[in-house]
């Protein structure tokens, strides 16, 4: 991989602004100009952002106000002698780019690289990986606190339709608003679980033998955790824990099918291998045992400070797997109308397996 | 304005798509080919937007079913005889165009016109002021329920925080997740509210007298509400209600002017106004009254399937209000340090005049 640190380069994504400076906000422009970085934005946010930003690779970005970031990027490119500017064409509008391109273009090359920003966040740092491994302790706490919650509204004969135990997740999560969620929590019974993206049902309601996959996550200091569990539903012993007896056996078999893919990724994966290969070792268990039109997604995707970014471990994937890259392992196994499984957790490469955060 | 309605155009944008064919989901391009249109999505998303789709003007969009959606976009637009394809650059990103760009521009021009699909959607319909009306009054309700809400569980002598209230309020609005929010709700206590986008606080707690700006919506079948009121927080007579009685003599002070301001913009606009007009209506109250400076953003905004969309009330706009348009009257001071009022109602232009959705 080409050194990065040292390019110019812009961006108007919060979370790449963020990992330059250590702040964001929803009207801004970061631009680092060789040695010099500018953190553009209008009157709202300047205080906030000279009390926020934090310096990088030793520079400190000054903050730039302006009503009108383009053209403040522009007034400060022009007067530099940078003569080429990175940044990602999947993350910048067109019309945001034909403004800099007929300003700038003929002195500067405006050079567009996907996933520019994301590249140079794809090993994480020690402190980056602690704080995944914080957010994922916090998710992984938030789905027994709700478990135990369930059994006890279950028990008082209350009805609790897929929609309201899916609101009242939330709670538990973010522990009554005190953390932002990473995405909006997947919360499914039964054959609903087969359906990919489908909304919570205010018409199912859960039911002693039910099976429910809860797949949710949180951030914290702004680093996403992501987890899925699919559970049988004992009104005496609900818990999301790995191990599951499901009342059904074709249920049982497919879950365990899964179970042992995502053991078999976890433990088989190694620094050295593409995302590819990694994804194989999920993907073979559930093919040699029949399921595999049923897995319809790659087997994870890198996480930080986006929720999905890279590395991607799918069957296209090429990216070698390195020491320091956090990303998720999750097999998933979709009967339509029939089932749902996924089981996902989050790993980091070190010693150069993979370690569970 | 042009006539849009023949025009042959595409989005990747939701609520965009979901104007032209009753449906939308996150991976998807609607394109319009003269006298046909195409849902392009992947196999996920195919069977539900059959379903789904609904013809409008006569045309019903075919569903595509393809992995890679702007691939199959220019396989239909090469098949076409169109000349010119309409998009919304500040919705499009570099890579897309490019892609599209450089497989079908020299065969077709690629317009881009900022707004193009909002543009469409200026003037609602009958049905489409019905259900903003009914978002609205889901939303009222919701303030009211709030309100006896905090005043019991004030009564048992619980610290409330801004956090958690903001938190709690979600639960009133979404009716336990019935419905989605239109966005995060703002929530402020005294001179919190006077930070245009600060969150909410952990340390702040709610004590008599003080005062509470809230800031909120929920979509109802996918059109959005919009409403903020500043409340005097007495523990036993505590409302939203447009009249309030502040204990701080210049607190009610500056409540009047803003609730003077925004009567009269009300009172006063008219169809054939253009939004600069409007916005000095309300503009005109706050600047007599000394407090100019400190009305920091334009008067209102349009609303619809986005939160913002047009016409905006800003004291650039030149669009013309027109029968039919639905949007904001939100004016606010806000004093640093030392208190913060906004009061908002969405109006829709009706018999030439603004009539309280």
């Amino acid at each position: 991989m080409r050194e990065l640190a040292r390019d110019s380069h812009f961006t108007l994504n919060e979370n790449a602004m963020f990992f330059e400076c250590a702040y964001s906000c929803d009207n801004a422009l970061f631009l680092r100009l060789d040695e010099r970085a500018f953190f553009i934005t209008d009157s709202r946010y300047t205080q906030e952002a000279k009390e926020s930003i934090q310096s990088k690779n030793g520079i400190l970005a000054e903050v730039i106000e302006t009503s009108d970031l383009v053209q403040g990027a522009i007034d400060l490119i022009l007067k530099s002698s940078v003569k080429k500017l990175f940044f990602d064409p999947n993350q910048v509008n067109l019309q945001t780019y034909r403004r800099l391109d007929s300003a700038i273009g003929t002195k500067i090359t405006l050079e567009g690289v996907p996933n520019y920003h994301r590249q140079k966040r794809i090993i994480k740092s020690e402190h980056e990986i602690k704080l995944l491994k914080k957010s994922q302790a916090l998710n992984v706490e938030a789905f027994e606190n709700f478990a135990e919650y369930v059994k006890t509204i279950f028990s008082q004969e209350r009805l609790l339709s897929e929609q309201f135990l899916q609101h009242k997740v939330k709670d538990f999560l973010t522990r009554d608003g005190l953390y932002n969620l990473s995405f909006e929590p997947i919360l499914a019974l039964n054959a609903n679980a087969s359906k990919p993206h489908a909304l919570p049902s205010a018409k199912d309601f859960l039911k002693a033998t039910d099976s429910v996959l809860l797949d949710m996550g949180i951030k914290y200091e702004r680093y996403c955790s992501d987890r899925t569990r699919t559970a049988f539903f004992d009104p005496i012993n609900f818990s999301f824990k790995r191990e599951q007896s499901f009342k059904d056996k074709e249920h049982q078999k497919i879950y365990d099918v899964v179970k042992k893919a995502q053991e078999r990724a976890i433990s088989g994966i190694r620094a050295g291998m593409t995302g590819k290969e990694a994804d194989s070792l999920a993907r073979g268990v559930i093919v040699e045992c029949g399921y595999g039109e049923y897995f319809t997604h790659s087997t994870g995707h890198g996480i930080g400070l986006d929720i999905h970014e890279l590395p991607y471990i799918s069957s296209r994937s090429e990216t070698i797997l390195e020491e320091g890259m956090v990303f998720s392992v999750e097999p998933g196994i979709y009967i339509p109308g029939f089932f749902g499984v996924r089981i996902e957790d989050l790993v980091v490469i070190k010693n150069s397996k993979a370690e569970i955060l």
